[in-house]
């Protein structure tokens, strides 16, 4: 709980709430860690039972972005943010500007972007308080809809890890016939399917969504749906990705998962700490949640030097040899493969974060 | 508690944790309102039991310096910031410099002064990683020890107060011969004595330092000491002085005080909400405590001007009107003079805080 926040081992830099009545306006902003740069991350807009459950889930997700940030390659911290709300009844242009004044106030160390409950056009109107915002409108310089490069960088590191496990295949042909089942195929997980399909994998998908699934059957025809995510685990898969909502990867799923790779979008996949020895012991390779998810963020970033896709996209298709050398690390170090990330990610913290101290003006 | 601070109607707009393990800070800096300008309040550096403890120390202090700026006729708003620790022990270079680094990265809106714990010197040391400093040594430009304008500006306002009381008397010879009681001879109550021996009055003192009593009759041998505050105010007294803890005005001190008179330098001095009934319907006239203890906070807003110690003492001697206007106020409005006091700087934090809504560039 937020009481005791500085009563245990907190890790994070700074943690700011914000409160303006007049507009209604809720928030808590979480900076992990600036070591390689700013903190950024984007603004949660969800109608939280309690701040202590606000607390934690920003705590939770600025500390995913700093690690993402790091292994991405990117110059920037982790940071996140939750604004406490219902947005369809709560979202007003005073409290997104509101709220734009108090990310402006912490003069660029927490940098913001869309995230569950916040798009495009909200982040232009924080940006009319605010310089400090990504994520906004193509006619505003934004960069768009980041669900494109996220599911390309999926693709990339579901490659990186197919040749592992099936290492003798034709690279450019690892997964062609191979069984991917596609958890949620929403914003991302559709882009993902297309991918897979051009890969000649067969594609299983489910959804809680009846549109979503149309849609996607309507540009894949081949794609096979299956009733339930439990009915997807259950099936034979050669790759599982999950690419909806976090704690995918509970004991029971990794206890029946019949696939030898789980790679996908979602955030948090691990249910609880522990899990991926679980995943490790039952031979399954798990490519990193925030490693291979970290193309929507490498999109944003792209906008500080002036959008450009196919730069961004370049970027993105790293996170293959990102994804290759946690695999690596993960062997040569004998740990599973979350925790060679996390090493990596804090290595690069800690080596490059470092370099400020050698002062220059 | 922290957990439920934004379930409840928090006033505050901000609340800031900084978090450094290296240096060992643990800090919280609250921003009370920043309707009149940027939230001006000193760093109290004290062990406090729990965070909790910490956090509703720094959100009652920062609200009071909100009221207080706005009846000093001052272009700030309030502020405060605790660092949670012991001064003798933990108080280190790195600390305070880590300490300066988060408030300079709220951009002025927050700017930070000495208190309990903290001293000029530290204020350098804060103001090597930041510019929103004020209370810095005066070889820094700073306006050195602000208690010798907090005593003039109490002595200005009981003046304002015994007028009210005694009006028939000469207004240069109100205070001769009247017995006041100063509670703490401290760095405060030492300047007023001066005060109140040169205007003629009996003066008795209490100090729970042999010190300072013995440091206050070396200066005035005239002046009477009694052993406790106990003592003090069950003597006979025109008017009470409390310059020491706060909470100095509890029933118990209410039923027995003959003082017609409660003008004193200490913070907080009701116990608890309701207190300025009682002492309103004993007949005391209680000069607000934020009101006539304003000189110090005077003192150091003086330093954005480049520090001029006649300017400063020119607007602490203002405090003598603003006492008459609360004193009428509450006269006219038929309350407490707390709650004059109260609607005093609340009007003016919404009158002149409306006038940014007149665009200018």
């Amino acid at each position: 709980s937020a009481t005791d926040l500085l009563e245990h081992d907190l890790e994070h830099e700074q943690v700011v709430v914000a409160n303006d009545p007049a507009s209604g306006l809720r928030a808590i902003i979480a900076i992990h860690s600036t070591a390689l740069g700013p903190a950024l991350g984007g603004t949660r807009f969800h109608p939280y039972p309690s701040t202590a459950a606000a607390l934690a889930d920003v705590l939770a997700l600025s500390r995913g972005m700093s690690y993402k940030a790091s292994l991405a390659g990117l110059d920037l911290g982790g940071g996140k943010a939750v604004i406490i709300g219902d947005p369809a009844t709560q979202k007003t242009e005073a409290l997104l500007r509101a709220y734009g004044r108090f990310v402006e106030s912490l003069g660029g160390r927490y940098i913001t972007a869309c995230d569950v409950g916040t798009y495009s056009e909200d982040m232009d109107l924080v940006a009319r308080e605010c310089s400090h915002v990504t994520g906004r409108t193509e006619a505003h310089g934004g960069a768009g809809d980041s669900s494109v490069l996220t599911a390309y960088g999926v693709f990339c590191g579901l490659r990186a890890a197919a040749e592992s496990v099936w290492g003798d295949a034709d690279p450019g042909a690892v997964l062609a016939g191979r069984t991917v089942g596609v958890a949620g195929v929403g914003k991302v997980g559709r882009h993902l399917v297309r991918h897979l399909v051009d890969a000649g994998a067969h594609v299983v998908i489910t959804d809680v969504s009846p549109a979503a699934v149309a849609r996607v059957r309507d540009e894949h025809p081949t794609v096979r749906v299956v009733e339930s995510t439990e009915a997807l685990v259950a099936g034979e898969l050669d790759v599982y990705a999950p690419c909806a909502l976090g704690g995918a990867l509970t004991d029971t799923v990794v206890g029946e998962l019949t696939a030898r790779i789980v790679c996908g979008a979602a955030n948090n996949q691990l249910a609880h700490p522990g899990v991926e020895k679980l995943v490790e012991d039952r031979g399954i390779v798990y490519a990193p949640d925030y490693v291979v998810n970290a193309g929507g963020l490498i999109q944003v970033a792209d906008e500080f030097e002036g959008f450009n896709f196919e730069r961004a996209k370049g970027q993105a298709a790293r996170i293959y040899d990102t994804t290759r050398l946690v695999l690596e690390r993960a062997k040569s170090d004998g740990v599973p493969t979350a925790t060679a990330a996390d090493r990596m990610a804090e290595q690069r913290m800690l080596e490059v974060g470092r370099l400020r101290g050698i002062w220059l003006r």
